[in-house]
């Protein structure tokens, strides 16, 4: 399988420090793959807050993911401190898709990338049209 | 975003029954994207058990998964009874897509779907080629 | 330190079967610290639930965890099948106490027993008298 | 049921940040208790790293959990950062305890507080006594 080359922190817009801890690592001695996604998850929602987005409560705005995946360049795992950056690779009228690359420690290259396919719905669960003024913070990202 | 419908039980050949758990269900109260990860690599990894492929221990077949992706096409969550179907998609020379749909409750068509692209590793991580005598484990669920 | 022996199956009243997963084992191989007390707030979840005791949702009875507690007889991890053995071991008037016993398979002694001390609070979070008709209930676990 | 204060920073001697992740947060919107756990032993295992003791590889110093346990004084919860203190409780043969304190932000009393006590073993799995070389390290956390 012929692979696309790792991303490098340019590729990428905002970012988070975010440390391992000792349970991420499996059996194999290295991070689970369901924690990279726990980790994106993270760096998404701490760049929704710091944008004075509501993602928690009764007034949330809700973002349904719909698909979402992850390549994996080389290993991580505890005790590296992975970087996280952002990026919206694609913004429609109630959709959107976050990528995200994961840097370790002070690497150049990205170890793992992914993305987050995004809709937003309303309490009835249906897509609703992203607000003009959330949609001026999702463009900083692009 | 048009996307493929969901599959059906009858496009996966072995099954494993995963309970989920409270902590499986983050803030909204349905399951974490993360945890649909770690219900594949369970399953893979009881599925390998039950072919006698050693995945555990000093002399464990060792598959480094180098991409892998998920569709959500309903929401799942504690207390759901999940069950897990696995085929395989494709099997090259040391190369392997694991495909999962996962089925909530008795319903028919998966809830989620999602691969696991694996390569087999020597004791250095190169690809090795996978042995005859596992191939045509694989082979089963195809 | 001297410790208690391992409860026994008779021990315990209701049981629920919990099995493991991939990522539960940590590096060194075996079921991670935390995963325990997952298991137990899955088992107290899901013999709540069975009971008719609504735990989710706007109305819940919410049981505040004040302390919990855990002793390790022997590893256990996946694939492991454990089996949840619950009683209460105290019950007050705002408060009780879970204890939890873990077996392993189809051994007879207790590989891990805990306790999960809860006080019933209201919507402010204050202590709150468990009604009769739920007090009832979790006498069936005395 | 009469509660112990809640333990001051100036009570314990090493600090350790751990940021809260998104998955933290069970249904409930607060930390899920399993997950109190595995921020401790990343605390204990960062520490131990510090002092250049091996946990991790074929030569790792393996000290087994035998009994942990935690008090709740206030819920934490994601995006709190939270600050883990630790301290030596007890330093015996083959055994010793480390206490931990969670510390939500910037306030002064502990929001949580819980023991491990541990046993190093050897590869048999039997006690073994801690080498002075170690305990100089450990006796720098009393």
């Amino acid at each position: 399988m012929s692979r696309p080359a790792p991303g490098l922190r340019s590729d990428y817009v905002a970012f988070y420090s975010l440390p391992t801890r000792w349970t991420d690592n499996d059996e194999y001695g290295h991070m689970n793959n369901g924690t990279y996604l726990s980790l994106f998850d993270t760096a998404l929602s701490l760049w929704q807050i710091d944008q004075g987005i509501a993602i928690q409560g009764p007034d949330a705005a809700r973002f349904l993911v719909v698909e979402n995946g992850c390549r994996y360049h080389k290993e991580a795992g505890f005790p590296d401190l992975l970087h996280a950056g952002l990026r919206i690779g694609h913004l429609g009228r109630s959709s959107l898709r976050f990528d995200i690359g994961l840097f370790r420690n002070d690497e150049a290259e990205a170890c793992t990338e992914g993305f987050f396919a995004q809709v937003l719905v309303d309490a009835h669960g249906q897509p609703s049209p992203i607000p003009d003024s959330m949609r001026r913070l999702y463009e900083k990202l692009m």
